[in-house]
């Protein structure tokens, strides 16, 4: 029940989730009573509350919330998965503690080493998964490989494709190009069995140059946190121009359709829910800042990969792999 | 002469340079039957021709270029900055050979092991100076610290700001994130007397949260080609959206005052001319795909750098730091 607005979001998502899904429950974990003054009677049983006494809050050192918050919402939440009562979790609480707690209460799947975070952007021909997000700082190839494996995984399950496309961001498209890490990660994707399509530079993510992109946490935050940065810079100086006097105000309100539609087009909400990928369980992370139509996307995703078995195929495909290069 | 384009639009762009800065000469370096067909006789001798035989082209290896081109036009352009016939070389051309030719030709500055390449980008504020984009994939902390003093020096110079801010990117605001080679270098960047600020996200880019950004070239290169990604992407579908219907096109005429001054606001032509950092000569790159106003502009850039003594500030500043801390 986090996140920057807490219940007002949450609970009217999670109504909206289940009047989308026919086959779906929702268990909302958090303060009971707060929960319970959103929630209208009449939910057919399909969503029911747990109460939990603590919150983690947003800026709080995630090994602080691991260590000391046993009976915080999010880790009452992921138990449920751990004990099977849930196929999912979705949060838009603290991402570092979220991983955390995951990591510590789930557990890594078999051969798989370190959690990535994955997630959807937009691109010329459609959308994109790219993954490490940022969970990790600082990667092997061997590590880079099971991004790779993973992000097939989620990507062929979730799409119902067989062999989605998997690139490695580069600093460009010549295989000598990059640091020694990027290299010897495009070698073993080359030789992994995926449909390795090699290196996608930083445009070539919104070229739609690859089904999956992958690389380390802090290159792959960057990027994402660039890009949003310099989407709501041009929003604010769209919005600047056409509010500059009362003429520019007047076109605004006639281009207001046609640019309503193009927000449409590229509206983040839409891409909601950022995976943890390579845990025994199903976490997808909300934004922090998630409207309810926002949200209400993070819990439809979190129900597609449970119903299309992602973790199954990331075990099966990591199983396939094996015997796995050494990890560094 | 080289870039996408050849002197179609060099020689115009170096015409409307002379035309704007009264105390500028061209010397205009390539194939001189070919610079002669597009350069009008009116030029008041400040712009003349250096006829060289040999052209690197666009995908050319770097090391190639330097062994075997000993006449390529940029070759010669920096032969004349090394003799001190120019105080800079502006080109369009190949980038790494231009790295490789500038540094095997000019040296380093003194107390400065490794080039930068650095490009201003628009900010909500107005803009700021990002380096390294490219020329270095590994840099240690010193590097980065390094990168720091030039950038604040170019800005310091070319802005007489005295002590402009300077950040480092990173994926969080505390000091606690990020690797460990940022963190060191945010301690290196601390202790050195710099205006630092710390640690700059993806977005702060954008926000304008410092005047110079420092980073390795992988990550800078990475977020400068997906805002470039993302920024044709965006304007890719706004303009499907306008044109999608006949009502649609009519309001695209409408809002086209608007639209042309959103343009405006954000053209990357205006900031066209990416320094190469840390040579003993100023070298400025322009975009391969410029065109006329652009081109102009990285002369105008390249002008600016060698009026108000870029070199010889980052000389003095490098001075000031010692004895800097051993370089990895």
């Amino acid at each position: 029940m986090g996140g920057d607005h807490g219940p007002v979001v949450t609970v009217p998502a999670a109504l909206d989730f289940v009047s989308k899904y026919e086959d779906v429950r929702v268990i909302l974990v958090g303060l009971e009573a707060e929960i319970r003054t959103f929630l209208s009677n009449d939910v057919n049983g399909r969503i029911s509350v747990l109460h939990a006494t603590e919150v983690v809050a947003m800026d709080e050192p995630p090994a602080l919330a691991l260590r000391s918050k046993k009976d915080s919402s999010m880790r009452v939440a992921i138990n449920l998965v751990k004990q099977g009562e849930a196929d999912a979790c979705v949060s838009a609480g603290n991402t570092g503690a979220l991983m955390a707690i995951s990591r510590f209460v789930l557990k890594m799947l078999p051969g798989i080493d370190r959690p990535a975070i994955c997630a959807i952007l937009p691109t010329a021909k459609g959308h994109t998964h790219v993954l490490d997000l940022g969970a990790n700082v600082d990667c092997s190839p061997e590590h880079l490989l099971q991004f790779g494996i993973m992000g097939a995984s989620l990507v062929g399950a979730i799409e119902h494709k067989d062999r989605p496309t998997v690139g490695i961001l580069n600093i460009g498209e010549e295989d000598i190009k990059g640091n020694d890490v990027v290299k010897r990660a495009a070698e073993l994707l080359r030789e992994s069995g995926l449909n390795f399509v090699g290196n996608v530079e930083g445009d070539g993510i919104y070229k739609g140059e690859a089904e999956v992109v992958v690389c380390d946490g802090f290159v792959g935050n960057v990027a994402l946190k660039a890009s949003e940065g310099l989407a709501q810079m041009l929003a604010t100086f769209l919005r600047q121009e056409f509010k500059r006097n009362l003429l520019t105000k007047f076109v605004a309100l006639i281009a207001m359709p046609v640019l309503k539609n193009f927000r449409k087009h590229v509206d983040h909400r839409r891409y909601n829910g950022a995976t943890l990928l390579g845990l025994k369980g199903i976490v997808v992370k909300s934004h922090g800042s998630a409207d309810v139509f926002s949200f209400s996307n993070a819990l439809g995703r979190a129900a597609e990969e449970a119903r299309t078995g992602v973790l199954q195929r990331i075990t099966e495909r990591v199983a396939l792999q094996q015997p796995l290069p050494e990890s560094a």
